[in-house]
């Protein structure tokens, strides 16, 4: 279930949907390296780890050259995450570890992830992880450490959601169905 | 002399100054890959071509790798520009073929080009160009001409200013000194 704010209950995730024209409200933006769930580990493990804002226009000057970015407002888990900082691009939102209603399912998501924060430390905690045959997921602390994974290749800080002409307290599978 | 809406008299490329939190109260930013001036034409030739806005994150994918981008808003003459779309910083506004006062001189600046129109097609148009010995700089299409050169590394679309806690209305070096 998620509460009006955005944030799932019990979860230590913010599920953030983005607003139109929001990249954009934002006094600041955060400009971060995009990686394709498809690419597996491969490109969260090769985008560059520091993106520095430079300069009175803010440009984003990264340490190596990448293909593809993702402009964010700059929400408080992410304003400060240069360092490390990743998103990964999902068609769906079945990577998500928690039972997500129908509408959910067939959106797009971003992952933000901090690759500074590797170890798998809290049981309520997300991580993201690349499991054999099934490739990149979100996956509890809890459950890593069950299984005896002690690392990730990141903490999730956010959840991003696309913007939506009808907003979700609109329309509720969960009510109308 | 620039107008109040940031348009040179006589001049055909807009000069625009960014807001604070600008990029921002757009509906929608351009990224554009950013080249720096003392590179002289090297990267304004290497820097990716094509940036594709990519579904509903408006995610930016480039045909190739590069370190550093902007994000600006999305106004008129950037909007829908990202084929050939390049951004060069320079240090200051001396590159600029236009008598600038004090303070624009001591100013960093963005020249938007459009390298798709390389041709020095208008008298009146600006073109970035790379001067023997000199580097990087915005000409004129007479004084193209005038010295035959027919072919630029891009149409200048607009110069773009820093962002400023004071306007330029409250100080005005022409007025005060």
């Amino acid at each position: 279930e998620e509460t009006n704010d955005g944030v799932v209950d019990g979860v230590r995730v913010p599920v953030v949907r983005l607003k139109f024209g929001e990249v954009s409200e934002a006094s600041n933006v955060v400009v971060l390296p995009v990686c394709r769930a498809k690419e597996k580990e491969r490109e969260v493990l090769e985008a560059p780890w520091e993106c520095k804002s430079q300069g009175e226009f803010g440009l984003v000057v990264a340490e190596k050259g990448w293909k593809s970015w993702v402009v964010l407002p700059g929400w408080e888990p992410i304003y400060g995450l240069r360092n490390g900082g990743v998103v990964v691009s999902f068609s769906d939102a079945r990577v998500l570890p928690w039972k997500v209603n129908r509408w959910y399912m067939e959106e797009a998501i971003l992952v933000v992830a901090d690759r500074g924060r590797k170890e798998v430390a809290a049981d309520d905690g997300f991580y993201l992880v690349a499991v054999d045959g099934e490739g990149l997921k979100v996956e509890r602390g809890s459950a890593l450490k069950e299984r005896g994974v002690e690392e990730s290749l990141g903490t999730v800080v956010v959840v991003v959601r696309p913007p939506r002409e009808v907003t979700d307290d609109q329309l509720n599978d969960e009510d109308w169905e």
